[in-house]
């Protein structure tokens, strides 16, 4: 992992709403803020409190056996408890009462109430909780789209991906670190759907992943009580560093009708990327129709196309032509 | 340019029908042939014979005041001739009579009777010039597309491009220099349908034209009576050193209903391939509902599914593959 460019997160401290919409958003990169109000839950949110506030009202959760989930591999399972059992098992090292091992460790990200209909509002499934933490109000209300708990043992490690909705994940408990991509290395990030299949992003196959050390890794460590800004499509990567209790908040950045509204997570992709999406898939089995010679080479000639319509030139490119044409 | 790749076209000697069909043809490579018979051609071909056989037959040839001829810019214009006026312009350095000026280049691609309908063929449109070619019978005939005169005044240079049929080139006078590129490398090569905006690959614009070093030069020299099997899609540069007669035959590789029924020319994309493209349009016309970035970055994703489902996996990739299923 020689090449790989790594890069901090910047961190802003004290940013308030008009600044953050002037100076920070239109840039569309993950920041770390800090100091940004969010409540008594910062203080009051200890394993026994949420025990006690969030009750036994039962949550599905993911069990796994090693800390470092694998989405496309399944290597965990779902198990229902009630919250205050699952935070007592999340906060805690070893098990006596375990579904796998006394080492399995656990992971909530908090659903609707109608898990294929609803997105997850923490006012709504948790309302006594919901109390203590206050939604950083950057966005305009009508771009809420849902609020979720985070919650994991530590040393749990989740899967690279991409969310299609602006996130701000606020770290209220634990430390966290986050490893992010920006959506233009997704080409280094052998991607099935919106999940990478380079999981040990520390010390990955590059026999395997040898594009990975291309893709350009921004990271941050966050502290109690501080929120990152990722930016919708940028690739997330968190590890737990302690037992800790998140919530992020996705925000709709697109018109509302762009979003797939059967999407209750917030990671389906917007309407138009499917349907673009869908119709390759047809573009694919026509050239199919010709031997692999010829479907190799026109398929880099749709690469091309693809290249020169529909890429955001770098502003290197852009300088350049507008010296040729000067 | 310090860079390119460049490695030399294999040359093989004496090769007959069934040594190219087993050894040669199945590696869809070029290869220069020596000595395979051509006929009377490679002798008789000189300019007062050409002229007395060729006859008065009015040929449209292109004109151009530099020999680098430029297509996407058009550096030329077409002029009708009578084919013994041609052949002694175009073998001469300066022109008392002329188009443009007294030093321009003229270049000839025979046509058949019917530009639009017919494709070329020496034996309706030259019979007593035709007599003297022996046709190379390395397929079957019912392969056989076009067979097409290339004559050219000395320094004259073709831009960068590709052909949809398997092509068999014989140098029957005169020396000539010809650069080729796999079509492996379309994405190096700033393609504009089946040209390459790359017009000068000696001293190539780098700034301008950047991926072009990542191309693999294949050169070679062809001497008077030489044959050079350039397979479909293979990008091909011609400079003529000297002034000479080429004809070129084409022959289909594909099943015949793979090919455009109207290309005299036998450089239409094959049908699929056509069809994949207009496809791929609509598919880039729906990304166009989303911003810029979103844009940008399904684009990508579409890049990353083309590469997986289309591309020929390279030889080492597969080995992988294969090492990590044992």
């Amino acid at each position: 992992m020689d090449c790989q460019e790594k890069l901090e997160v910047p961190v802003y401290t004290d940013v308030d709403r008009e600044t953050f919409l002037r100076d920070i958003y239109p840039l569309r990169r993950p920041v770390v803020l800090k100091r940004v109000p969010l409540g008594p839950c910062v203080r009051a949110w200890t394993v026994s409190y949420l025990a006690e506030k969030g009750g036994d009202r039962e949550v599905k959760v993911h069990v796994s056996p090693e800390p470092r989930m694998d989405f496309l591999h399944k290597n965990f399972v779902y198990r229902t408890l009630p919250f205050d059992k699952f935070i007592q098992r999340a906060a805690e090292a070893k098990h006596s009462d375990f579904f796998i091992s006394q080492d399995e460790s656990y992971y909530l990200r908090s659903l609707g109430e109608d898990v294929r209909k609803e997105p997850a509002d923490l006012r709504k499934q948790f309302p006594e909780l919901a109390e203590d933490f206050y939604i950083p109000q950057f966005f305009e209300p009508e771009q809420f789209f849902s609020s979720v708990f985070r919650i994991s043992s530590p040393g749990l490690q989740l899967w690279t991906h991409y969310d299609v909705m602006d996130n701000l994940l606020a770290q209220v408990t634990g430390r966290k670190r986050v490893v992010l991509y920006s959506p233009k290395d997704a080409l280094h990030l052998y991607l099935t759907g919106d999940k990478s299949e380079v999981l040990d992003i520390d010390t990955p196959d590059l026999q395997r992943y040898p594009e990975f050390v291309k893709a350009c890794r921004y990271e941050c460590v966050l502290e109690p009580g501080d929120l990152l800004f990722i930016p919708a499509l940028w690739f997330h990567n968190t590890l737990a560093l302690q037992f800790g209790v998140g919530v992020n908040v996705f925000w709709k950045h697109l018109p509302p009708e762009s979003y797939d509204k059967k999407d209750p997570y917030g990671n389906k992709d917007p309407v138009a990327a499917t349907r673009a999406l869908q119709a390759l898939e047809r573009t694919l089995g026509i050239l199919e129709e010709l031997p692999p010679e010829y479907r190799d080479f026109y398929a880099r000639r749709m690469v091309s196309r693809i290249q020169s319509r529909a890429y955001i030139r770098q502003p290197m490119e852009a300088a350049q032509e507008n010296l040729d044409t000067a």
